[in-house]
Formats: C-alpha cells, structure tokens, sequence
C-alpha cells in the first residue's frame, strides 16, 4: 500500500491541487540514470510535487543518492542527496510515482506499481501502445485520460499508469495538432537526434565524435505510430489510430540536448503558409489555460531567422518545454515543410511526464 | 595563349590518352581554398595529369605555394610545394585547367579562361545551370559533353567550360540514375552535410560545434535543380530537364568530410526491393568501361550493417569516390527510402572535376 | 560629455551605491561582438546597471540592436532589442561604459573615451600592462585602485580605465592569491581553452572540430605578465611585479566554454595538502564582502570527485563566476599540482569586468 | 605446443628473418577490442607477417571474424574476415602472438601462453613493470632484450613476454630519449589524450562531447615509472630506473586519434636550442639501422609552423608511427618546453608491438 502523503487528502488525491496546499510526494522509480536525473532536476523547486522517495536497480540500492554519480550541469538539490536509493518495491514510496525506468525491466515493474495502487507516470514505451493507457500530451490529447476508468476495470488495477510519447514524436505530433484543422494526411521526416536520448552511458563517444549514425534501433517505428495513437479520437473507450501515413528516419548526430527535425506534410486541405504560421502562434491547449506550472507559454514558437532553430542556441529556451518551428517553405513533392527542435530529456521526456501529472493534478485524477 | 605541354601531342590534345603518352600538364584556378588543396591531394602521383601551374586570388599571388598553409591531412607534394602561386591571368597556364574558384570570382574568371583557349573543368557552381554547359557526372550523362560543339559556337570561345554538381546533387543524382529504369517521379531529401563543404575557414566553431545549423544558404535549390538537368535527355543540342521533383532540406552537422542523406522516392513503375537492390550493384558507366583512373569500382556499394554507411567510418571508402548506400527499406508515403554517403570534397568536388577530365581526355576532348 | 544618469546623483556617482537608488546608465563598447553580448546577457536584470547604450564599428552601427545575429543560449532582454547600435563616439553615452572592444581599435577608442570623461572598465587586452591602469580582480588587488588619482593627474583624463585579465590567467591568479600566504615562487601551467575564448567568427570549425590547436597567439606571454602584475603591491603609486616565474602552455580544444588549467606550483614556505584545501574554502575578498550582485560566494570551490572539474558539467556553477579546483595531489617536480576550470566569457571577461564596476560602484568611484 | 610456421624454419625462428623467406604466422589475442582491430589493420600486406589466428573472450569465440562489428575506417582485410576467432587457449595458435587483452585478463593469459612457449608481445599493462619483462621502444632500449634469458630461467617459462610503453608514456620516452645525451633531470607534462585509448565502448559520448575530463585512471603514475624504467640501463641482469623526475597530469579531450603533450624540462646539462632541434633531427636506432618494416624514417618530426603539430591534420603522418614536436621554447620554470603529438593506437599501441616484434625477428629472438 502507497503511503500517503500527508495532509494533502483530499486535495491533491481526490481532488485538484489547489495553491496554498501542501506539496504531493512523489517518488522515481529509475532514479539513476538519465531521464531520472532529470526528474530530479526538474522536480526541484517544483510548486506542487516533491521529490521524497527514489527507486532504482539492485545495484545503487541502499546507496545515498547524493553519493552516486550526478551528470548534469544543474545541481542536484541538497535534500535530494540525502534521500537513500530504494529498491524496486512497489506498495513502497508515494501514491505517485514518476518512471524512469529502462524499458527492458519497466514493462512488469510499472505493472506492480499500478497493481499496488499507484499513480504510475511513465516515460518508458513498452506500454504506450497498450489500447487502453493513455499516451498523452497534454496540450494535443487531454480527453484521453478517460481510458482510465476502463484500464482500471480491466486490469483489475487500483492505481494507473499513463504514458508520455517518445522524445522524436513528441515535438512532430504537437505541431501536427495545432494543424489538425488541415487534416495532415502524409508526413515525411528525418530526424537528428541528439545524444542524450540514448541515456548514460549511450552512445560510445567513438561513433559519436564527428560523425553521423543513420540508424536508431526501434526509433521510427516508435515515431510512426506513436503519432496516430495520440493524433487518434476516442470513442467510446477506444482510441481510434488518426490516418495519417508516417515515415521517419531517424539519425544520431553528436548534439548534447535537442532533437532537430526535418519535416514534410501533405494536407487533405489547401492551407496557405500565413495559416500555417497563424495555427503555429494561435496554438493552445488544457495546460496553457490551467496554467500548469510546467506549461510552456506558449506551446509552440516559431523562428523566422533562416538558420534556426539550432539545438545549441535554442534547446534551453522556455525552460526546454517548447516546441520550435522554423524555415516553413513550400515542399515540392508534400505541399509544406519546415524544421522542428525539442529538448528530448525534457519536453521529450522527464518535463512531459511532469506536465501529464500536473494535468491529472489540476483534474483531481491522482486519487 | 596556353602553354602547350612538351610533347603530348597529339596524344593528350586531339586524341584519348594512352597509357606511355607524357603526362599532361594542369593548372588550378583558387589553388589555396579547400577544393584546391583537395585537387592537389588527387592529383599527386595522377598517371595522367601533372600540376603544374597554381593560380589564386592576389592575396596570395607571388607566394610559394608550400610557404602557405596546408590544411589536409595527407602531405603537401614536394614538386608542388616548389611551385609559385600565379595571377588569375587567362591564357597563362596549362590547356587544362581545374577550377575551384569561390563562386564570387569563378563567373567571369571561368569565361575568360574558355576565351583564352583554355579547357576549364569547373567545380564552381556559376556555369553548371547554363544551358550550353555540360554538368556532368561521367556515369551518368556523358553524352551531355555533346554540348561542346555548341557552347564554343554559341560563346565563341576557343576553349570551353565543364561543370560537375554540388556536392550534395551528386550522390543522389548518382542513385537516381541507377534505378532511372523505373522512372523516379518524386524525390525527398534531407541532408546532413559535412562541414569541409563551406571551405575554409568556412563554419565558426561556436556555430559548429554539438550543433545542427538547419540550413544552407542556395543549397537546397542547386539539389532540386541540378537533378533534372544531369537526368535530363540531350535533345537536338538542348537538355531536356527530367520530370522528377525533387524537394531538399539541407542541414550541416559537425562532421568533418561526407555528407549524409536521408532519401524517399516514388517511382512510376513498380520496383521491388530486390530490383532496387540489383540496380544498385550492377550500376556502372563509361568510367567503370574505360577504367579511368578515378572511376570508383564499382560506383555504388550498398551496406548491409543497418547502422552504415556512416562518415567517420566509411567516407574515405573507394579513395572517397564511392556512392555509399545503407537501408533500403520501405516508406508509407513515397515507396521506398535509404540512407546515402558521400565524400563532399572528393566525389563531390575535386575527384568530380577530376574524373570528368579523365573522360574527356579518352575522349580526345581536350584538344 | 557624457550624458549624466538622471536621479542617481550622487548616488552612483559621487558615493557609493545604495540600495533602493536608481540604477546606474552604462553603455557597452562592442556590443556585437561574443564579449559584448556576454555584457548584455549578464547586465539583463542586473539590480545596479541597467544598459542604454550600445556602440560598435560602423558596420553596425545605425542598426537595430534586435536585427543583429544573437549568438546566446540565453534571451535577448527586449529593451536591449529595441536600442539602435551607435558609432563609438566618446562623449556620448553614459558615463560608464563597459569595453568589449576588439584589441585592434580598443587602444585608441578607450583612451578617446577616458579622456571625454567616461569611466572604461575594459575586458581588453590594450593596457592592462600600462603601470598607471589598475588590472583588477576584486578578491585579490582591490587597492590597486588606488592607481587612480595618479592615472588621471598624469593621463590629464577626465574619466578613467580600469581592466581585468585575460581569461586564462583569471583563475590561476585567484588560485595563486588563496594561497599567497605560502609564497608562490615557481608556477608551471598547460591550458586547454575554450572556444569562445577566440571571439566570432573565431576559430573554425575545421580546425575545432576532433582537434588540439596547441598554440593561441599572444596568449601565453599574458598568463605569465597579467599574474605578476596583478599579485603585485602597489608601492607609493606603482605597483611591483610579484617575483613568482610562471610558464604557460596554451592549448584550444573543442569546449564551447570553460578553461581547463593544468597547474604546478612550488611554494617557498612549506605547506601541505589540508592547509591548501583550507585556503581555497577560506579564500574571501572585498567582493563577498560587499555582498557585491555579481561576487561567487564563495569564490573558489574545490571538487572532491577525482575526474573533476568537467567544462560540461561545472562550468556554468555559481553563475559562471566561481573558479572551481580539483585534483590536488602532490607533484614530483614542484611539489604541489592541481586542476582549475574558469567561465571564459563570465569569470574570464564580461562578468570580470562588472564584477570590477561593481567594486568601484561600491567604493563611489564612479563619479 | 604452439603450432609451427610451416617452412619458415629456422629463418624466423632460429635466426633473423630475411627478405625472400615466408611470412611468419602470428595470432591475436584480444583480436575484438579496439587495440586488437589496430592490430590486423596495420598487418594487412606485412611484409614479414601473416595474422592466421585470432582469440578473444568467451562471448566472440566461436564467431566468424567478419561477423563482429568493425570499427575503423580501413576495410578489414578479406582473409582476416574468413577466420574464426578461438577461445584464449595457451599452446593453440601460432609461436608468435601479439596481445592486445584488457588489463583484466591479460595477466594471467599472458602467462600461460609464455609457459606454453609463445612469444607474446604486448601492449597490456601488466606486465611493464616486472623487472624481468623488457619494456621495450626500439629506438630507445634493444638492449633490455637482454632480460630474456634470464626471463626464461627464473620464470621457468619456454616463451616470453616483451611490453610496450603506455601510448602517452611512448612520445614522452623518445624525445626524452633523443636528448638523453643532455641528462633530462626534472620533467612535468600534461597530456591531452584521444579516446580510442579507451577503447570501445570507452568514453561515453555524453562526457566527451565538448568536454574535457581530467582524469584518466592510472595512466599518469604510468607516464611517470615506465618513463624511468626505459630510460633505465641494463646492468647485471637488472634494470636500473633512470633518475629522471616525471610529473604528468592527464586528461582526455574530444579527439579521436591522438596524444598531445605539452612538456617542459630541465637537463643537467646546458643546452642551446639549437642543439635541442638537432637532436630531434639527428635521433635514429636500430629501426631505423636494420630499415625494420614499420621504424619510421626519421623517429622525429619537428614542426617549425607554431601551431603544430595537431591531431586531425598530423597524426597520421609515416603511417602513425613518427613522435611529432613543435614550440620548442624556453620555459621559465624548467629551462625548455615543447609540444608532442603520437598516434595512441599506432606508435602507443599495436604498431609499437609490432615494431618490438620486428626488432626480435631482426635479431632471430623469435625462436
């Protein structure tokens, strides 16, 4: 049984966080390696969640957080290096429990933990594809989160678990949202991933020094489907996957943070580019109008320099939570295209599981 | 006037080299800039042609050529080492001459030089859309060097201009034309190009380093363009522009030599992966039939490794002159796509000239 | 004559600055380049200084600030967008003015500018060696400021120049100072430079990427002069080179920002590892005394982990202004070695800089 | 018993081998690792070696060798990829093994297969400092073969073991080596060393990238004893340490191939430059003598261009295996600094090793 976190009954379990409450504990499963760094990272200072409760591998068990080895240029917060690593147990640590966990052990792990009632929010995709988990982003598909009473029922789970999409769809399926009006129809993409997103250690820095690898294992099957899931209308309990045809390739180019994009869309409907860029600016969603502490304001942000958005100079920019668009021209084989950059270990990941609990949140889902 | 090489006629000036026939004296147009270095590099120990005459701008006019600085890795040859870098001044130097002149001076230069009697193999971008000029890749259309006739009458010059493609253009064109057999209707390209591509100095290093800058200024319509003029038809002295659209986005990554691309393509007719395959490895040309000296054997290779070609790696395979291709697979929106690499200052610049004067000289073309 | 700062006399100008005054006018020299910007950035918000003025070379100069190339990762603050680029042209401007100047016209333009009355506090190179400019590091040689009234009286300026090191000798003289008490005689130190270091365009990317560059021009005849001036005493209106000899080695490797120093030193007094540990935690200066905006508290932080510090992860540690140490250890020819890291552009030149205005604002020199 | 070369006795194995004999057959050990590729690459086409056997550890034995990934941008020679790699079995394989195992396990497997009577010639660790294995440079020291005798008595083994230096310890030595004559007495060096000296996977691109570490585990107190040992003479049996002082810090920087090392000294004797630069100039041994297959004509290259040598534009240089100096200047603390570069894989790893084995073919030691 998750303990409870106290005080905060019943406004952060059966209702809306509202201000003024106390703090909701949270815990990390997966707390030591990349995307759980940055967990930590963001989760410091956080208006409404706090980092009480952190999770790994047999191996850093039992171990002081603060002992093991931080690799980002932020600093990891004091009182996060006195929490000592728990092991993998679920009914221990908060009702709410972020996952960082790698995808060869998350699939059962995340299942015990929403078995043992907890509120699992996960950035690992070996269950984003499961009909009835939402994989969400708030801004695009926030009415999937009425999967939830079916998943419980069916599951037979007293806890959840929701999902946020893969660091390289994320940032294509938001712009493709705010275009959704134009009915996008084929998208062609090529991606340059940055190095980040293989986690730690990753990539070898011999095939990474002044190169390019054009293959991601698993990456644009992930893109390609991912994207009609959460593009997709429920109806009636079940997510019904949007038409659009999507083809990616995916590289891996030596960039720390930020996934660049290279996109061409083909719409059911004529669209001129003063739309397009209108759509791009006039895009808005659940987390903006709740105001969300982690909502970028506004979602999406569009370059009208040439030669942006570049992941070094921009990557940081709205706190890594914006998705940047720049050199919107005609294509002459889709119709338009245009280029993309999102911060993967933040928009793409840690930042978005953050931002689908805040949202569950503010709609009293975290009871 | 031209100086006339000692000897060679009429073996090297009105009729094919033959092998024991003196070699035949060159000249370089922008000696010190990238591709010329890279032009001295290919032609140290050349079995056919000998430099001799080194041309720049005044800067470095009257200076010996080894007293400037040398920025690739192989050695400077001793024999040019020796050599005093002249005036761009037509009508000095070889009959033959390879420019690799910056396009702000190669316009005009390059005339004056075809005035002069001089037969300029140009891998300056100013003379390659010019109707009159064959933009030649050897493998592909050798038959465009028929324009010559025409161009020297037209122009009246006494001598004449050949271009090879961007370098970008290159690979893809190559590709194409190997599967021109089922017509290739609409082409997808999003490029990762080297950083030896913007000369020297060229890319800042603040700009470069664990960065994507998405754009490079005129590159994407020089791949659209020069496509359908290399893939074009030489009708009654005219090129017929090939049908296929084409659509590039061009980004430049931190990698040192090779130009990575991510390419879809739709066919008229139905071609399978097999097919496609075979054309791959059966492609070869005129290059490949008279053995020149450059011609890469044979012209494409295709990797099995899923995460190949790759530019640290592969780039130097086939002395830079191989057309690499990797994972042939299939797009949901335009058939068919892979991955290519090619070497950008070799395949795409300075081994380009270099074949195409190879070519012409079998065929007694420079006279 | 310079335009006076309206309300903050006397304030700002002729005490010291107070809490609740008005913030205090400055312009900047070289707005453009890689330094200048690094002044805006850090001076955004600054609850002293507030920028108004922008001057730089005539290319620029008439241009709307927002329409120039902004090379940051951080923000352009908005109303720095909206100044327009003015020529330089001392007398106008505020009376304080912050030098960012290309050492090829800073010479002249900071004299010019003296001379009219402007306070420089200048990050160029030009007369930090003039005995009569004090070479400011506010922890170590404040009272060098008391060159002033000699500069002016012999000078005949109205204004003043004041400058801080070079960026690679900054934090070897803040390292040398914790530990003057055990006389720093000999000094042997091999850096390894970032490239912001070079300005923009700067070093290119060819040369960057992949690559040591094992020389910078002019680079190591600073290290070893600036630390003997700075660490000197200011003796009846001149200041005595300290006698420590110092040998420096200065390399640029493929780092955005961030000095890595490999530091020898030999003491003549006795000392041991714990007493140098203690100095470097109990090194204070007026800086942190004065709780000045800009001043690292505290200055110098030692690493404990063996395989720090890392430009990557550290160099952005107390706002770029701490010099971070590591790897103490003993060294079997000058008994003592140690490695540092620096900000280049913040502790290293920009933030140097208003770190030293900050002092005098404090002092009510700025008047 | 290790398996014979066919026909090659007692030309390779009772006495020097000499142009016209048959190749002597050699194995791998460790043939996988990134030393072990290094290995087969430089004895494609040697002249006096053929690679017929190559073992690594359980997870690869049993493999076809083309089948496991390839990691350099050379091709992997034909017949090298048709072997089969054996398991780390002393006794099988060929007389003559070169072992490029991880410090793991290479001391024990070493000696196993000494006792089984191969001569293993290695680049392992650890085995260097055992005062009757050589620790051997060619040009430096032939005369410490002379341990072997003894090796064999005390050890009871009916093989042998040779080492070669650490590859930054390698360019340090034979500099040092050519000004032996002035008696180096105090030396301090910082390395800025190239990541395949980690082998791969190695360094994690996410710490190499734009970065610097400085910190390479026990590799300075390597610097600083092999130094002494091969610097030391052969008296009675035993090696006498040279009584050179070395203080080395150590760090890695983003370069793929490639040890940079920036060095000052103090000699004994005085020492113009001039004499310094002659030495470098004039320095030759018994590769060079007996014109050995990979010695390097000259051992020395000294650079007068003040930014070189550097990695990406020199390490290549006579094929990897010649120690390059630049900035010989003087040093204010020692007397004399400069600036070396080696190829870590070549010159510092497998073409050492293949030197060394060389010299004992020359000198009929391989039987």
């Amino acid at each position: 049984m998750p303990t409870k976190t106290e005080g905060v009954e019943p406004a952060a379990r059966g209702s809306a966080w509202r201000p003024g409450s106390a703090k909701i504990d949270v815990g990390i499963l997966g707390a030591t390696g990349a995307v759980g760094q940055q967990f930590i990272a963001l989760l410091a200072n956080h208006p409404w969640f706090r980092v009480t409760w952190l999770a790994a591998s047999e191996r850093s068990a039992g171990k002081r957080y603060g002992d093991l080895s931080w690799r980002l240029p932020t600093e990891l917060p004091e009182e996060t290096a006195r929490l000592s690593v728990e092991a993998l147990k679920a009914g221990a640590g908060p009702h709410l429990v972020f996952s960082a966990l790698d995808s060869s052990i998350a699939g059962e792990a995340e299942i015990e933990f929403a078995q043992a009632g907890h509120i699992v929010v996960s950035n690992s995709r070996n269950h984003r594809m499961d009909p009835l988990v939402p994989l969400l982003i708030p801004e695009v598909n926030p009415e999937h989160l009425g999967l939830l009473p079916l998943q419980r029922k069916v599951k037979g789970w007293s806890g959840a678990i929701v999902t946020n999409p893969n660091c390289a769809a994320m940032p294509l399926v938001i712009v493709l949202a705010s275009l959704r009006t134009y009915q996008p129809k084929r998208v062609l993409v090529t991606t340059l991933q940055g190095l980040s997103g293989a986690g730690y250690p990753g990539v070898a820095s011999l095939d990474a020094t002044a190169n390019v690898i054009p293959y991601i294992d698993g990456e644009e099957q992930k893109i390609e489907t991912e994207t009609r899931k959460i593009l997709g209308r429920l109806v009636a309990d079940a997510v019904e996957l949007h038409p659009v045809a999507v083809s990616a390739t995916s590289t891996r180019v030596p960039v720390i943070n930020g996934h660049t994009e290279s996109v061409s869309v083909e719409f059911e409907k004529t669209v001129s580019h003063e739309e397009i860029l209108a759509a791009f600016r006039d895009f808005s969603g659940e987390p903006q109008k709740l105001e969300l502490p982690s909502a970028p304001q506004p979602p999406i942000v569009y370059h009208d320099a040439p030669n942006r958005p570049q992941p070094r100079l921009d990557v940081e920019r709205g706190g890594g939570m914006v998705t940047q668009v720049g050199r919107l021209r005609a294509c002459a084989v889709l119709g338009h295209k245009f280029v993309l950059l999102s911060h993967n270990t933040i928009r793409g990941a840690a930042g978005a599981a953050i931002l689908n609990a805040e949202l569950m949140a503010a709609r009293s889902l975290l009871g």
